[in-house]
């Protein structure tokens, strides 16, 4: 495997095939094709792929295509190949939520989300892994930079799949850190959307889980986040996820607050010199940066969320609790050591315990709303650093309580209920490390703005 | 069948038995017999059960017989025999929801109030009919009290069973109108609870759907709700059902204000004549009344929650959508031609539309926090008049859209996310006309305190 670098990798980029289809140089079924000729090479070391649909998606590409000859494309996304990742339902292929407990699970429905996919014409060509059940125990996936590396979690596959260049875009999920970090880690964009942005359908999951779009670039990022939300809106009571029905221009920031978290202490050198060169550069293109010393408000956001891990995981752990002792009731290995593990700490806990922990999560939010009126947006490392290497628990080790990384510097955009962008920018050591956009609940088109001028205006760092 | 009278009927009451199943007078086993005795004769006409698990209740029943033996139980409603509506998923039953494209759903895991239940030691003895879906088509259920009415629905089945005596509690659910008006049709005791008071487990809903008790008495009534909301709590994201753990003490109110509703003008003489008397009673016994005319912030409310019918239609149509469209893609049959119907109106409705509703709502809900200081609660009819002859579907005739009755006067508790209970305090030509108590949001304890005064201090009224 070649050394890393954002400059020189180049993701798959539907949104520059639209004209070719149009013109008929190109067609869905070949895009399709060639999707599935990199899968049939790559797949057996990443492992990115739950279940795979090659006979629905090749009936769905030849579908599209047709459509795209007779001038009446569903949407700018009609024949883009996407993974789903294996939470979501899908009435086509099984939903096993990499969890022994749902084995053989087929409800035969699709989640709110991929029913609006394939409103808009989008080839739903698999389900990817999974860490079970969106938690810390890792499924088989692979880093695609290097294999000995986690791919991150619990969007793994999805993560891996894209960084591959298997398909275009994945949807994943976030309740901790479970699209931006593994984004981040497999040189993805993605978005974690504003808390709601996106229908969760009956994958309700916790009340800070969001569905959010893996993609190669920005706009694909953002048609992929529109189109759903254009067919079945937002989680029940909420606005949805609003903005263009195209991709945002680019808009450069005026100013921009460094978020630094919990991880900041912990970073590495070579990935903090590789962020602090990122900064630089963001301040001679004329962006004026805020950090904790300069405001006694920044001071107290980041004083909100100096434990942002312990307050989702508490938050979190409480509100699977009951949904994991009903399938542990029915079988006693349907979840990992390690997920009972974090099934047992939850189960210490007393309702008063969660209802400290909500009232903790609110104050960190209007912490955060505060800080609204000093910069665009926040921008902060994606994930501490380069993916970690992880070969798998050890008989007789101690489990490791993270394999898939650390979710410190995506703690916060969960618990905010705040949209986040990641972008490509930074490599440290041969290997992708993601910079992340974040901005106030609703902002979800002006953080991709944000990115995207950042994207297309500062040289990225190959540290 | 009798005329029904509220001061000579009278319903299972579970609580009464505990001291006797302490003592070895009486057990939980001999109590589900006598609730099976009465399920027997009367289930032929009333049809309240979409399914029994006679077998699990006997062994259950006789587990709980032996801890109350041991002097063991795990909670006062240990053995209580309850069912639950069709909509919540059960490990040992399917649930098929009402619903043609349901038929054989068989999911093999528990709801959380069910799962909660259970560990409470309560007896899952069946699932109860629910219109389809929740929605406006009715299932086979009857009115306990007359064969040729409706129950009221969606928790027809919970109701009738409750109303029988065929046992004395069973779960609801409310999004409309749910659980109060068919209570205040089967001369039940309930509580909707505020919104997210208890947690709904994978059944989401949609954003103002909430489960909640229907009982025979109101002790029954609240030691059910605070149970579950004990063991599983509430949605995530919310502080859930609060309270104390036995029935809260009789409280009277100082000053209530009668809501009206547009149901008041269309209301028939007799039971706006026994409401009437209802209210002189109150203010006989040193209660001050507010009208809409005694205060703005009072008309303000009227006029907010004045389409509540409306309001709450589009809300749950469209949130409903996408769902109720991925059944009928699979299965053209799936839904009834009266829930195609209401689906058809929410497809034509825009995003926008959506989110105009969701803002007339969140109007409503701050023009009800407004009257708070007012009062202590709003008293209101909790169903307009007497439940309604049905007899069924006519070819070639048009289809009544609400076959189980209007929610008129549960619109506002449903969208305001507020706590109500109803309460057996009338009858209108021999059928009941339920009362309800609406509170703040979180003053669940505080309305029940309140209801249970008032069954306990103003006499009935039989018109």
């Amino acid at each position: 495997m070649d050394q890393y670098s954002p400059r020189d990798f180049h993701a798959l980029r539907w949104h520059e095939s639209v004209p070719r289809f149009a013109a008929g140089a190109d067609t869905p079924r070949a895009w399709l094709e060639r999707c599935l000729e990199t899968i049939a090479a790559r797949e057996p070391v990443v492992q990115a792929w739950a279940t795979l649909n090659e006979a629905g998606a090749r009936a769905a590409a030849d579908a599209s295509t047709a459509r795209w000859r007779e001038g009446r494309p569903l949407s700018p996304i009609d024949g883009m190949p996407i993974g789903i990742k294996d939470l979501l339902e899908t009435r086509d292929m099984p939903t096993e939520m990499g969890c022994a407990g749902y084995r053989g699970h087929f409800p035969k429905r699709d989640n709110a989300a991929v029913w609006a996919l394939r409103q808009a014409g989008a080839v739903v060509l698999g389900k990817t892994v999974t860490t079970e059940l969106g938690g810390s125990h890792p499924g088989p996936t692979t880093n695609p930079f290097d294999p000995a590396r986690t791919p991150g979690g619990s969007s793994s596959g999805s993560a891996a799949a894209v960084g591959a260049r298997m398909v275009p875009a994945a949807i994943g999920t976030q309740v901790g850190g479970s699209i931006i970090r593994p984004a981040a880690y497999c040189g993805n964009v993605a978005l974690k959307p504003s808390q709601g942005g996106i229908n969760r359908g009956e994958r309700q999951a916790t009340s800070q889980s969001t569905h959010g779009p893996h993609a190669g670039c920005i706009e694909d990022m953002w048609q992929v986040a529109i189109e759903i939300a254009a067919r079945c809106g937002g989680d029940r009571g909420t606005p949805g996820l609003m903005g263009p029905a195209v991709p945002p221009a680019a808009a450069r920031p005026e100013r921009l607050i460094v978020m630094e978290t919990e991880g900041w202490a912990a970073l590495d050198a070579a990935s903090r010199a590789a962020f602090e060169t990122l900064l630089e550069r963001l301040q001679a293109a004329g962006v004026t940066l805020l950090r904790r010393r300069d405001h006694p408000l920044i001071e107290a956001f980041e004083a909100g969320i100096a434990e942002g891990r312990a307050i989702c995981g508490a938050i979190t752990g409480w509100e699977n609790r009951w949904g994991q002792r009903n399938l542990l009731d029915q079988d006693p290995e349907a979840i990992s050591p390690r997920g009972k593990a974090v099934l047992a700490r939850a189960e210490a806990m007393t309702h008063s315990d969660y209802q400290a922990a909500l009232a903790r999560r609110e104050e960190a939010q209007a912490r955060f709303i505060r800080i609204a009126p000093l910069a665009d947006a926040v921008i902060a490392l994606a994930c501490p650093g380069p993916a970690p290497v992880w070969s798998g628990d050890q008989p007789g080790e101690p489990l490791d309580p993270r394999p898939t990384g650390d979710f410190v510097f995506n703690a916060p955009s969960s618990m905010l209920f705040a949209p986040a962008v990641t972008i490509p920018l930074l490599a440290v050591g041969g290997m992708p490390v993601g910079v992340q956009v974040m901005g106030q609940i609703h902002q979800d088109a002006r953080v991709t703005g944000l990115a995207r001028w950042m994207l297309e205006n500062i040289d990225p760092i190959s540290g």
